[in-house]
């Protein structure tokens, strides 16, 4: 058994932490300590004593010491892998990003990534990362750090911006659930019941709004049913972890409808949940009003609903922690231990990851972040080729990317300006005035001035 | 006295052709043929017949030979240069591209280069180029070819794409007007009262939408000026060529207020009238509606007024062809003569020009048509590299380069999802929902469908 | 159980052709028929009976159908895969690119990739392949394309130039043995025997002088090992397959004496037998005598020995024919199943290949051909990205790389002067005067005359 | 009259100076002060007196004012030119690139730029430049920088490498020559007497060995005429500044047999001296000895005639300055003055120029020191894109450019290690063993160790 330091900022997790927790736990050639370090110390507390009670659970494979951690100087030294994981701010804070352009009609299914929200909360986040680099580089700069957070692509930017050598890569599992939904198309077509990881596709774009030009089952190309395929299912839509109606219980389902629209127009699949697909274009294509957001099939996540949902899981965690509730261990479809056991040696994955260009896509700026396939082995990611997408679709994603490279430019300076350049190229807001775009960004740009001053 | 063939395609051209007869009658060392060839042969004969009367001026210094040509074979045999100026259809089909998308709330101003109207006029143009081109390649492939013709990059597209060794060049007079700008402002500060060839400007961008990012007069930076400039000027607007309200009363002033707010912005200079550069990006922003365009100081050109002018000039073409008139022969601003001494080695210029990208602009594809400036002389032209602009600026200007190649796929095959996806990605178009864009686009698209179809 | 055509040109072989029946008749998912064609037709007919022979070993875990063809037309149609490997011409021809140089004092080792028996040797081969292309263009367009033939990089390159969506890559396996040396670098420092599948190494550059600027074992460094390693073995030298004095008998051995050097001066480590990559450099380094080559302990591998060991190996194939002796029917080393395996679906393999750039090398030009490692998987190989290698290495490579793309072009044209100058650039040309160079050009050509004038 | 200061490095100069002054004495444009700083004080001081006497000469039309500076900081302080011109080390030193490599039969025509007398000077002149570019960001940041002195490539690329907003650009009339030898040509076959800046030439490559791949008088290309005019020429020669056997008794004069030779070839021709040219290229091409030297129909530079010229033009400076002779003032052929004015603003220039790559060669790095042509004017040096060369000449100006990145990266690092692979790579050393380039190297390397170790 390997062992390893695991250093998780943002430890306090009411959800992705426990998944993780539970992958390692049944991992059976790592071992080690993970530390847990969280600006909500309580947080990070009950993880940790959830961890003891996972430790206890017959099932569990492996056991962790964790450790919860008052410094990033502390967590930092000696660790193998740093796993960042946080919410910048508040849920108050990020009502900002998602609620404030609902005045100007602009309606945001998620407003963590693209968009007037993607803005507003970047200038919470980056100056985090900042941080994050800069002590990486000082206590631990051979380690691996896997970044989750949102907006992913401008996070994986600062890591690399200021701490060049750094060996950082961006998960996201946005592609497996399209994955998912190919295994659903192939099935109907060849009664082929396929696992998402034997579906070899093709990716190429940047988080949550990557594209699947090709998608494999052994030598069976799926993309060859997708014409029959929409023309059956559009009106009904899909949805491949539930009922296509599921959307209007789920707030996190949708049916697939915008992603086969764009399909239909460009011939090329958005490899993200429709939620996020639709951040990507202009604001009178999917999200212009909750009636068009309706009949696109999809739901507008709430943040009220958020901060429900948190406190269920507040709840829920302080039973597990206080083991009113026995833990369930058992392994998710999340890859992050994979990725971990592939840098280590221990196998090699093929797998979706945000890294800086460096020639992967072609028509993308060296230095960009982008989201393609890579292999995972020995200590190294290295990202592959790709071929060129239509030029419809490269010069929506083009002008995205455009966007987080002049967001980047704007916060790294702090200067307004710039910043307001990359919130009024949002496909989202194109349909501002320059008047209604200035307001909107002001406010915002006022409610995170506390953060995005930081570091400066 | 050098001696050439100049086959003029549009030869009929009420205005463009007489300024053309004019400077080319005061050029003391060509000489030789000037050949006519219009659809409206009629026209071609009235030039010929005004053509004739400059030869008697005693202003003229060099006598031309005037013939009027039945075909395309004929006037390219032997031609030395060939200018191109077309109207595309009739101002019935300029209509189309205009007028109706204003149903949709989307002005335009000029309506022939971006937006709905200069897809809609791409439609009916490039099927003539890709018959000019292969006429060319035919009867005169050493000939040098200039075009004036609207939409002015995808005319040069198609030239070297359907003949690649094309010796074309595309001309527009837009960034001089942008240099009278300039020589205003170094007038205000410094009291120099300098002519526009006396500005050096940097120049990077596509038609109509490039941009200058320096303007020295000797070693003064003009551009140091800029911000005390615009403080100073913005509310009011000013034109270069006459008082800053001309706009009410000429349909094609501007007071430079859209150029001076997007320098606030970018730091850099939009190169052409605010009429154009409007066009190129979010109709909110400048477009929006009549009262939006008159509170930023330029006006929207009909086609009304286009026919009304045309008709007068039909009249006093007439005048002149019949000796009413007298003509007046003398130098205008233009610079297609100085361009082809300059091409037959008898002097060196060094101005803007439309080119297939290969290298000028590093942020912009290979073969995408680019202005930037160029060395004419010596049978040849030879564009400059140029420095990167912002990001932002950037970003706008690869979009529309984009939307230029996608249009030009979908019209080399005809294929109308394609030419759909360059329609909706125009900035003009960013408030449609696609339901809209798609009933406005059928519409456009059927009522060009004569001309599209063609040589198909 | 998959059942799949193969169609092997070059069916004849006295060798690699075993090889691979060998390691066919041990996959247990694949099965079908194998073509075999070769103008050597008696040598296809022996192949066939050995395949038989091998169907009836009890080993034997699938029976293949062995077939033989008289024509590309008939062996094509149908083909699921078409593997190359073939000599052209005679060994006769060989000696004309191996000795003739040496009336030069440019002694080869292998004479069959770079340097005057490269160009000699290509002049030969690329016209077969022209033929080969046009015929799978017409015959069999989707199958993929294994090519196994030397000059390897100009094969490739034939193939996808005549048919540029050729489904073909080129498979060596001379990295294998370099692997090999790593593990054994390893088990001395660490006592691990590991196998060579088990090292990663970063692979780039061309076919036969291709560089490993990392190799890790899990999470293990080899290079850490490297200069202590050198430090100790760079004298008496060290051979992967055998004792470091193997070269004196065995003429394919070498005691990577030359690889160490370089490794010492570059930081990197060649990927081929030293015999390929000294005849990438001046010949005045390792190839300048025998005994020179002597002692950096290689050896010249010559035509004559190359012939005794066909005629014994005609021997062993008549007898293995005729039933005399009995196919030892055993796993080899090579990936060529592996690799039809992976693109069938049924497996992925990340390995060593040659392909057209399209960005995986950024260092030399789009559509040379390059050696980096792929992913193959579900019908497609995609060649993942690799980091630049010191800028003086780059030099080296990017020479040798620009004698092909000349050589490519000569040939095509069939222009004998851009064929000299790839000629004349070679590095084990580095010491000719130009008349030297000239008067040994024109009596190899015009030797190769008849091949290379052959499809014009 | 523009006042300007001109800082002189090197302004001990025995011949370039009394050019330069001579040009700025009958500048009528231009008035001010020269600055001379050079290690040779005394010699800056006869250079000065000289210069009081060109302001007493009749012709003479701008008087300046001569200044003798003790160090960098007060010579640079307030200059708007800085123009460096100097010898690195003694002559004595410059034995030590020409002859040494002699022993090993390597002929060096000139021995500053390329071969391993281009590597030994380099180390002795980087170190200066670092110093001056540090100098010049401190003391004057905003003044154009005029470099001159050889090795031109690498002392432009230390000036940006250094401080990357210089305002630098390298001159050298190689080109000037090509372009009169040009002259000659289409006089030969047209009977017109034309100016060199009459011919427009497409220059690309690096200094010393860039190449011409168009010529045209007006538009009459004088490519046209070449292979007769070889044909015709090639045995006897033609040296463009006197008869074709001037190379006997004058060591800078040549009879273009090298070029001729080249251009049968490549078809391009190369646009510096054969002197020059030669140098670039396998030392059995046309330095393998001294009667090949001869055959070829040019001369070895020995550093003994350079000291024997050098006494001479101390003695006639001593005169000038005293006044013994009278200064002749009459305008060279040199362009630094006119070169002065365009970025003043004075004037446009269409120049070669060497300046780092951000375009205007595809096929060279970004960043590697390329000589073009370029716009100067209005403050600014704008470099024309240029089309590719043929691939065979591309990869030797690769491989040279190369070697000056691999030696600049060397030097700027002081590691001897990587220094060699410069050395080693050079086509003059194309014929050295491994044991002959170490000992040649090592003896070179420890003879210029004084100066290279300074700075570090």
């Amino acid at each position: 058994m390997k062992n390893i330091k695991i250093a998780y900022i943002g430890g306090g997790s009411k959800q992705w932490a426990r998944v993780f927790m539970n992958d390692l736990a049944l991992c059976s050639d790592l071992t080690g300590e993970i530390g847990l370090f969280d600006i909500d110390k309580e947080a990070a507390v009950r993880n940790q004593q959830i961890g003891n009670n996972i430790n206890k659970q017959p099932e569990t494979v492996s056991r962790w010491n964790y450790v919860v951690y008052d410094s990033l100087k502390e967590i930092l030294c000696g660790a193998d892998f740093v796993v960042i994981s946080i919410l910048p701010g508040t849920f108050e804070d990020m009502r900002v990003d998602v609620h404030y352009p609902e005045k100007y009609n602009i309606y945001q299914s998620v407003g963590d990534t693209a968009g007037p929200g993607g803005v507003s909360r970047a200038l919470r986040t980056v100056p985090f990362y900042e941080e994050f680099a800069a002590a990486i580089e000082k206590y631990c700069p051979d380690a691996w750090v896997i970044n989750f957070t949102n907006p992913m692509s401008i996070c994986t930017k600062t890591l690399n911006d200021v701490f060049p050598s750094v060996k950082a890569f961006g998960c996201c599992h946005e592609v497996f659930h399209t994955q998912d939904f190919l295994c659903d198309i192939l099935e109907e077509f060849t009664g082929i019941k396929a696992k998402r990881k034997e579906i070899y596709t093709e990716v190429a774009g940047i988080n949550h709004f990557t594209w699947i030009s090709s998608a494999k089952y052994k030598d069976i190309e799926i993309f060859d049913f997708m014409d029959d395929y929409i023309a059956k299912h559009f009106e009904e839509g899909h949805y491949e972890h539930g009922p296509a109606d599921s959307y209007k219980t789920d707030t996190f389902a949708y049916a697939n409808r915008v992603k086969m629209d764009m399909y239909k127009r460009y011939g090329v699949l958005g490899a993200a949940g429709d939620r996020h697909l639709a951040e990507f274009m202009n604001n009178k294509w999917y999200l212009a009003s909750p009636s068009q957001v309706d009949s696109w099939k999809f739901a507008l996540t709430t943040v009220d609903f958020r901060i429900k949902q948190m406190n269920e899981r507040i709840e829920e965690s302080k039973k597990l922690a206080s083991g009113e509730i026995r833990p369930e261990v058992k392994k998710s479809d999340e890859e992050a231990v994979e990725l971990m056991r592939s840098v280590l040696g221990l196998t090699t994955t093929i797998s979706n990851v945000n890294l800086p260009n460096r020639g992967q896509i072609s028509w993308l700026p060296e230095g960009s972040i982008v989201e393609t396939n890579a292999v995972f082995s020995n200590d190294r990611v290295v990202p592959v080729t790709t071929k060129p997408l239509p030029v419809a679709v490269q010069s929506l994603v083009r002008r995205c990317s455009d966007n987080i490279d002049i967001l980047y430019e704007g916060i790294k300076k702090r200067d307004k300006k710039i910043i307001f350049e990359s919130f009024v190229n949002q496909p989202l807001c194109s349909s501002l005035t320059l008047d209604e775009a200035r307001s909107l960004f002001d406010e915002m740009y006022e409610k995170n001035l506390r953060f995005f001053q930081k570091n400066n």
